[in-house]
């Protein structure tokens, strides 16, 4: 069964559970959540664990580094946008910050 | 001693003996690479490796990943553009892929 893009109540509900996750600007379905660590190091031991747990669940995020900086971008492409998956994976991802 | 931009003559010689590479476009003082890989874990596995010389180098990429694909930036924000430190790097990354 084909993923589904999620309802706009849906959405919302799910944004609302999700305070440090925003709407990417412009005209994409997606959302982002944007982290600072201490230094590479730290930040790349997070992207580490953010790897495992997306190949885990054959989601993955777009994302990108520069320094302690990281910035993760969740969308569905198989929906055309935001679905469960990418809400489950947020979830995910704010527990290893938690 | 603080590390310096390469000349215009410097630049062109360094970028010469790296094909893969080329400037980023617009006004920043940059080099690319984009490196494609079968899957998400081949890619990943990739970065871990870059992270690791690059932590070693202490000189860090500007970096994204979607899926398969990396894309690598290199340049030196002490040096207001490029460097020897962003030659000798994109040189151990493309080592890493031959």
């Amino acid at each position: 069964m084909p993923i589904k893009r999620l309802t706009a109540d849906e959405r919302a509900a799910a944004l609302a559970d999700l305070p440090e996750w925003e709407s990417v600007e412009g005209k994409r379905d997606a959302i982002v959540r944007h982290f600072a660590f201490a230094d590479f190091a730290e930040a790349f031991a997070f992207m580490t664990h953010v790897a495992m747990l997306a190949e885990k669940a054959d989601h993955h995020p777009e994302w990108s580094n520069v320094y302690n900086r990281v910035d993760i971008v969740l969308t569905t492409h198989d929906a055309g946008g935001l679905s469960t998956r990418d809400v489950a994976l947020a979830h995910a991802i704010d527990a290893i910050v938690e």
